[in-house]
């Protein structure tokens, strides 16, 4: 989506040069839209949107001044997409038919591109089955996201769910169990990672959401010995993904 | 050192202002200077800082470029210091006067102020004894480093070195053991971490320098089952603080 208009994130703004954006076939990752505003070019850009299931997120002005500082966005801004979406039914399916438990990570509200991509970097690193975001509330798979993650997006299938708590209970269905890290009864070394398995790390501001948390078969604790409360969620997950594998290497073929 | 010439990250830059924060008596961290710059209010800049024992950086011009985007910086700028550092012989000290080994993080040049942020959270989340950090190659304990530590910065000490080997070295000869984080020969759960240690984390680039590395007793691998060969380093050491966790919790009262 290289064009005299695009920023180095990737970020094109402006309504021309997101009309021509949106319209070139160009793979968008999200458009950012000014709450409130309508009329002139914004219909059009907005149909274009739809017809081509581009996600529309409305926002406030200061967010998309905060996207593209000192730029005459008009109030529209499109995110260039770094890598393609995976289907989460595809991944599952792949992911049976290993001679392994699958093992996936799961994103509440995620929506710091460093953390996003470092996790998406981790997942790969214990080479997981795929990380799951859902389209609201989360980053995407931007060109920020993909210089953290250092290469592993390649690599590291993303399905991204309209309804995170939706995907989870498909999930259950399916014979995975969910493990949503968060203060709970079970400290991370005495969970039982050995089975199929769904991680679950809630956002940066206020952790697992209630429905997600209700949808959690294991609540599971990274002890905190000093005097803040939480972790970094890239860590948080790196720590507990290794748990996992630390369990599941004297078991399986990892 | 709020005034208004300080951005949000807290960096004074022009060498009026520059000249007035460091004379002020504020808390700078570090000094940016242009290389190959010299004469007018820069002489005057440069004898204040060493009188107040402020480091200087000589850099880049793009450097300079960068920390202020858009702003005549003059060739310099001042960065607040969001805490104090300590000093290295009293943490050990102190780390020694307590019923259980001693657990320090070393930083070999870890750049990326989000990184080091949430390194000392982590490092803060485990109780270690410190951190400790190098003059150079470094980001130091700037506001952008106090964000990404979410608190933990007033918290846990951070000491920092003129040398790093010479510093390991040293705690080497007090009883300590030097963990560096890189391929080694033994991996991260089969490392003996209940001793007095020094968990060294290389920087985002190289990791472990030369001399680093040989001044280390073992050297852990994280081992990486995909096709990525590192991990970011703050999730690197998380991994290993709590893997010494876990081999600590159940011998001594952590």
């Amino acid at each position: 989506m290289k064009n005299g208009f695009e920023n180095e994130e990737g970020i094109v703004c402006g309504r021309n040069s997101v009309l021509e954006a949106v319209t070139s076939g160009r793979n968008i990752d999200c458009l950012y839209l000014q709450k409130g505003l309508s009329g002139g070019s914004l219909g059009a850009i907005i149909k274009e949107c739809r017809e081509r299931h581009i996600l529309i997120k409305e926002t406030a002005r200061e967010k998309l001044d905060s996207l593209v500082p000192g730029e005459n966005h008009q109030g529209v801004a499109a995110v260039a997409a770094a890598a393609e979406y995976a289907e989460l039914e595809e991944l599952v399916t792949q992911a049976k038919s290993k001679e392994r438990p699958p093992l996936f990570i799961a994103l509440d509200g995620i929506e710091d591109p460093h953390n996003l991509g470092a996790i998406i970097r981790t997942a790969e690193a214990v080479s997981a089955d795929g990380v799951i975001i859902p389209k609201r509330r989360s980053a995407g798979l931007t060109a920020a996201v993909a210089k953290s993650a250092c290469g592993a997006l390649e690599h590291m299938p993303v399905a991204r769910v309209p309804n995170m708590t939706a995907a989870l209970e498909t999930l259950k269905k399916q014979g995975l169990w969910i493990f949503g890290a968060q203060l709970g009864e079970t400290d991370w070394n005495q969970a039982d990672f050995t089975v199929p398995a769904v991680l679950v790390i809630g956002g940066e501001g206020g952790g697992l959401s209630r429905l997600v948390k209700e949808s959690c078969d294991f609540l599971v604790t990274i002890p905190m010995f000093g005097k803040i409360n939480s972790l970094n969620a890239s860590v948080a997950c790196g720590i507990l993904l290794y748990e996992a594998v630390r369990q599941r290497m004297s078991r399986f073929v990892w």
